[in-house]
């Protein structure tokens, strides 16, 4: 595995695999990585002949008071556990690469960024629009993956792709969760062993949405109730939201049909968690399904 | 010359030229061609073997109460004229190939996009900057040329491309004027006879402002005066604008030294028209100099 920290070396290492007419994938992280990134490995090494991961950790999507400084950071086993999963080249690009000096520009893709998270977040999105489309120009990949547990965050990159002519293809990855439902993040570490367990409450609020999508209820109030009623019987718990949208935008509906996304943010003890299920509604019944 | 409407067939067609192993220039018009904009091409063949001229009327660039609506339009004439230059292709995007259906991405550069053009118009730039987002990840030249007269929007162009990692050379071309010092615009034909004649007062004041430099005037609200002087004077005219700044990132200087750009801004009669001159201040004395 190579490892990269400069634009210009990227650049070359990149122009040698598109000179073999190797095609390349991107998997971005903010590293911490476990076993959620590293799905992305193989799901991207089934389209793509060259796998790039970048971890940088953007200061750009964290707002005043969130968790950019305790981020966790450990470069030398996200590398060894990068090598491991089969990552052709690690880019671990400075901040000052990143964000050279008097750097301004940013991206901003206002409709999608501007409910759930980015209501609790509201430079969130703009961060990470700015720092993905930097990372496409830099990698310029043929795909490049993006988890789905960060639902709202692959609707903003899918958007800004289509609109700014990226020409890439975007991967969604599913969620990798723990045997107990809780979704993996690299958040969790921040969890004691009580709110580690508490951390499930995000999932089984999941699962109600489910069984009552499942028990036939089509009122979205109704389904969220569900959610919100498991959320708020979790003391350690704080809800922050607990929604069903359409899957494609995250607009609202009246009437639950169709492809569907249920979500939930909640803090529990000292770590903000987030978590969705995708699932397809018809006739025939419920599905959980993909982006 | 070719002539293509679609984002797919100008890939293919630029996949085709790329694979011969030639290099790509662009120059974004929206159009109304004139020796100015012609300029660009043999500045370009310098750079590169292959010249992509753009014509697109970008609604995102112009602000209520603006001339969108009555911008000049001539397509034939344009593409006859961008022919006998030696345009290879011309690329006349529609408007749902720039903003698909549901587009909503803006780029932006805050800072350098703030006064003086910025000022007047509030939007502008962001539409500039998300336009040629667009543009040049569609056409992924090598080069792009933007014109002097345009100097704000050149040191957006280049802040942006450096911020995002767009991987393109950017080619300041200088401004090409009439016999009377007026400097070539596409908005220039919204001048009767009488405000044609008026029009002059603005490369008149930047003269002013050269003149006072030329006698050693270093205090740049001197300078300033020295132009608005000569705007005020001329009746047909509104001064919006007369300033002399950093012509590296239009800052503002207390004492006048090194690389500086006379900027002026007016009304005269229906047309907004603006103007600059880049000049090198240096112990030996006053010189034209370009970007």
């Amino acid at each position: 595995m190579e490892r990269i920290e400069g634009a210009a070396e990227l650049q070359r290492a990149l122009a040698l695999v598109r000179g073999e007419g190797r095609s390349v994938g991107l998997v971005p992280t903010m590293g911490a990585l476990h076993a959620g990134h590293l799905s992305h490995v193989p799901a991207l090494r089934a389209r793509v002949d060259y796998v790039v991961m970048s971890i940088f950790v953007n200061p750009l999507q964290f707002g005043p008071g969130e968790d950019f400084q305790r981020y966790p950071r450990d470069r030398e086993r996200d590398a060894r556990l990068a090598e491991s999963a089969g990552v052709d080249l690690l880019f671990c690009p400075t901040l000052k690469t990143m964000y050279p000096p008097g750097a301004e520009t940013v991206v901003e893709v206002p409709g999608i960024s501007a409910d759930l998270e980015g209501a609790s977040r509201p430079t969130h999105f703009r961060g990470v629009a700015t720092v993905v489309t930097k990372l496409l120009a830099l990698v310029r990949p043929d795909v490049a993956s993006f988890g789905q547990k960060d639902l709202q965050q692959l609707l903003v990159v899918r958007r800004l792709v289509t609109d700014l002519h990226l020409g890439v293809d975007i991967l969604p990855v599913p969620i990798v969760r723990a045997e107990d439902g809780l979704a993996l993040s690299s958040r969790n570490v921040y969890l004691g062993p009580t709110d580690r367990k508490a951390a499930t409450v995000l999932y089984r609020a999941l699962e109600a949405g489910w069984d009552a999508l499942w028990a036939g209820i089509r009122d979205p109030a109704r389904v969220e109730r569900a959610m919100a009623a498991v959320l708020r019987a979790e003391p350690r718990a704080r809800m922050q939201y607990a929604v069903v949208r359409r899957a494609a935008d995250l607009s609202r509906l009246a009437f639950l049909d169709g492809r569907l996304a249920l979500l939930v943010a909640a803090r529990v003890g000292p770590a903000r968690l987030i978590d969705n299920l995708v699932v397809e509604v018809s006739e025939d019944g419920v599905r959980e399904t993909t982006l």
